[in-house]
């Protein structure tokens, strides 16, 4: 299927998908107008400190919706889906390191598992691109280029580690405008955390992200810098719990939140 | 002291004051540019679901701290703050019911009592009045009255029960205004929840407030209600834990935050 109809699929429409493993791909682009989400879900023992951290971080994690434990639905951001079989690629990870990559979670499903589901800036693609603003990835028809930096998270019981952020080459013109559109949608990561110095922020090579694909950076853009649900993946590099299950990067949770909702004024 | 000096005090010298017992009133018009807070104490046992009430209820429960257990201080709202003391009037709530009013918690503390700091609308009234709208509670040297409504916040774990909302009176020429400039505030309950009816809301008598004191309702001007943190107070006589500590209403915590970095765009 097109990306072009792609953006037309409702959310139910985009979970179905993949559900049934018709598209194991990255989802910027998808169901225009809806809130896209990055997932974090681990026991429910460390559920308290996770909720706290992303208090305290909310440019990173921003929370859309948190489930009961054991329970796979997210009432409030899409009470009609199932967290262990829609998102299109999962990652495991045991004491810190990466185990594997999966296509559902039904074998490794829990009683007391919590997921968190958290905004993710896909969800600020299209009112950018309604700006006059570019989005290289969905251009290039790749994932989003992401990076670890040296920024690091407010510490919240034991969860500590480096802020990841997302990066959208901009033209100089519109970087202000870019700043002005992001900033109306805190829920999916908002304003920007860095404009046009990935060193300050411990970038060495912008053409080689941490995560997700490099995209090209035309004569005139700025790279710009936007914090990242992917934030959770290295705080689990970091901090080791037994089990950290997460969206892979940029295959993302589509619910039925939408947008303009999210938006502030 | 009179109230036009307590606008200009640091919320450290305010903080003094409180300790010392020299101000056992409502704080209302107190620290003019920082934000004032509500506090809900309990044991740690029971933060999880209340951290999850409050992401599932930013209205009322606003969050703006969250202690380390056992911790009286709110390292991220004010580091130099102690909130067993720093409070002009607690409220202790035992099984639901209010046991007693105190000026310090010194005998009641224990070691895995968690505090939440929730943002309170006092923070918007200095925006309200540079606006040229009045505050009635302000005006009359009184609290500001509170109710409690028909509308039930989201419910999370153990806790549910009904919002509590306080009240001002505004010219109708003005109500508009009022909500741009309070919807600015999201941090400290943000825009109104009703305007002008609160009999959709199970107010029955608007001059006999569950908390707080009546407010004179002059010709022209339209009762609008925000979300208010006396939630957590409704909710203890609801949920009936153990041990649930608050401030008494009105009588808030005065943080080094600045009302200004609260507001968004």
């Amino acid at each position: 299927m097109a990306d072009m109809d792609m953006s037309k699929l409702s959310p139910s429409e985009a979970r179905a998908m993949f559900r049934k493993n018709e598209w194991v791909k990255p989802t910027s682009g998808i169901s225009e107008g809806y809130a896209q989400a990055n997932l974090a879900i681990m026991h429910k023992e460390l559920a308290f400190d996770f909720l706290l951290f992303c208090q305290r971080n909310p440019k990173p994690c921003p929370v859309l919706d948190v489930t009961e434990p054991g329970s796979p639905v997210p009432t409030i951001a899409a009470p009609s889906a199932d967290l262990r079989t829609d998102v299109p690629k999962y990652r495991i990870y045991r004491h810190g390191e990466l185990d594997s990559e999966v296509t559902d979670l039904m074998d490794v499903w829990e009683d007391d598992l919590v997921a968190f589901v958290l905004g993710c800036s896909f969800t600020f693609e299209f009112p950018l691109m309604k700006n006059g603003i570019p989005v290289r990835q969905i251009e290039e028809h790749c994932n989003v280029p992401m990076f670890k930096t040296n920024i690091q998270c407010v510490p919240a019981g034991r969860f500590h580690g480096p802020m990841v952020v997302s990066m959208r080459p901009i033209p100089e013109k519109d970087v202000v405008r870019a700043v002005e559109v992001t900033s109306r949608f805190p829920a999916v990561h908002g304003s920007p955390v860095q404009i046009g110095n990935p060193e300050h922020i411990g970038i060495k090579d912008i053409h080689h992200p941490d995560f997700g694909d490099p995209v090209t950076i035309k004569d005139g853009e700025i790279p710009v810098f936007w914090a990242c649900g992917v934030t959770p993946q290295a705080v689990a590099m970091a901090v080791k719990p037994d089990l950290m299950i997460t969206h892979a990067p940029g295959h993302m949770f589509i619910t039925d939140l939408k947008e303009a909702r999210l938006g502030v004024l």
